[in-house]
């Protein structure tokens, strides 16, 4: 399994991943900047997968009935420091019960939508494996990552019918949205850090281009090479760096640039960008 | 499998759902009015399954992989006049190879939660059963169907490798949040229509608690007879009537009004609270 996100012609892996990267669903292609530049970094599928399952606590489990049969349903989770997905069922319940008979189980977590995007141009990723009871230090671990997800939690995990589970995680595959998907291996899954930025990334991206619209263009123009660019638009921000939709006379380019330093703050988005605007203006 | 939706004290099917039905979780308890009051019919599991699917177009699959795993993963689906949904899978994804090579499937369903309401009690339900590839008149019904709820749903279907799924339903497994859940046999949820008022519910019930929050009151002493009321919000509005939460001086009371009649029109909401506070009111 490849741990390299994005770009790369993979089979599509559901259905709304334009097959041919890009044109049929009016996105911006990948063209090669006009003039050399250096090559930004991108978060990896397995940075890009522990990103979302830490801004997210609602997630659907696939189980097996006693008949073998797939059965999802939704669930809310909380997550250990290495990513490690913690379940807290009832075993009343048919995915409880499930569990309980057969540990194999599958957690797909979708990305929140903002404002009214393509579901199909949503992030999500499918986590994979085995589930087991954790005990001693793990289960006080599992008790406190759950309870801090979950807002009910704490009650839950109080009733005697209650088991909390860990999610063993075997096999990992993230897609980004239209074009952007890959497999993470486990290990890179499990050491990978979540991305600081990410629950501040939607409001910098929207304030970026209602109000620095210029900065982004010289970006686009000095820092992605796209010396042709006539505008430019933030698509998304991560801690190593922005996308963004650059209008030139070549059609629509998908481009990246790269701050100096990988974010490591929850606050650094700010400087990182400003940072950023002043090495595009040469200043 | 009973076709009744609430109230009754159901095994638990989640890890969220309150075993004993409300206490623990800080919500209205189903008490008794203080005087005799008709019976207001509520939704059935059916109806609030088919109300659930025929509102959301995101969903996540569960299907098996060849070594009989189950597998997650995000689908966007459209449905059929009977709440059949309606897949396009690409034959070269795991989750299409998983189905071609067995048919067995569920689907999970959210809604969208409203605000910043407590995930745990959002209504969703689980579909099960095995696909099907239509053919002849009901394959176009499928294409018209996933194309009217997926945007880019027409683009993809085009594509040589994606294969339309009916998901034939066998099981139906409604939550509604806190205490709230039943399952729905296959006929029912097949015969019974989505609610009409659903796509306004949310702006109504919030309409209600911000500008009639008297008329609610009178609503909740005349009509639900929890005479000894002190306030009153709308938790949920549906074609039957309005859900209540209720100040009494016995604790929170979750109390029901139905509608004179039930509203088969989209725009019918606002008639039908008119006429139930008139009735209230005596007028």
């Amino acid at each position: 399994m490849a741990d390299a996100a994005m770009g790369a012609k993979m089979p599509t892996s559901n259905p709304h991943e334009v097959p041919d990267g890009s044109a049929a669903a009016d996105l911006p292609m990948p063209l090669p900047p006009l003039i050399e530049v250096e090559q930004p970094r991108r978060p990896s599928a397995a940075e890009e997968a522990r990103t979302l399952v830490a801004n997210t606590t609602v997630g659907t489990l696939a189980s097996l009935t006693s008949a073998g049969d797939p059965w999802a349903s939704i669930v809310t989770y909380g997550q250990l420091e290495d990513g490690t997905p913690v379940l807290c069922v009832s075993r009343l319940a048919l995915h409880g019960r499930n569990l309980a008979a057969d540990r194999r189980a599958s957690l797909a977590i979708s990305a929140t939508a903002e404002d009214s995007q393509d579901p199909s141009d949503v992030g999500r990723v499918t986590l994979a494996g085995e589930v087991e009871q954790p005990d001693g230090s793990e289960l006080d671990a599992a008790r406190a990552a759950y309870s801090a997800a979950v807002p009910s939690g704490e009650v839950f995990s109080e009733f005697g019918d209650f088991t909390f589970w860990l999610l063993r995680v075997h096999q990992v595959r993230w897609v980004g949205g239209f074009g952007r998907m890959a497999n993470a291996d486990p290990a890179s899954y499990a050491a990978a850090a979540p991305d600081p930025v990410a629950p501040r990334a939607a409001f910098a991206v929207r304030h970026l281009n209602e109000d620095h619209s210029d900065a982004l263009l010289e970006m686009a123009c000095a820092l992605a090479g796209h010396t042709d660019a006539l505008a430019a638009t933030c698509l998304r921000a991560d801690r190593y760096g922005l996308d963004l939709d650059v209008k030139t006379p070549r059609g629509r380019v998908l481009a990246r640039v790269g701050f100096a330093q990988p974010i490591v703050a929850t606050d650094g988005l700010r400087a990182a960008t400003v940072e950023l605007a002043r090495r595009a203006r040469g200043a």
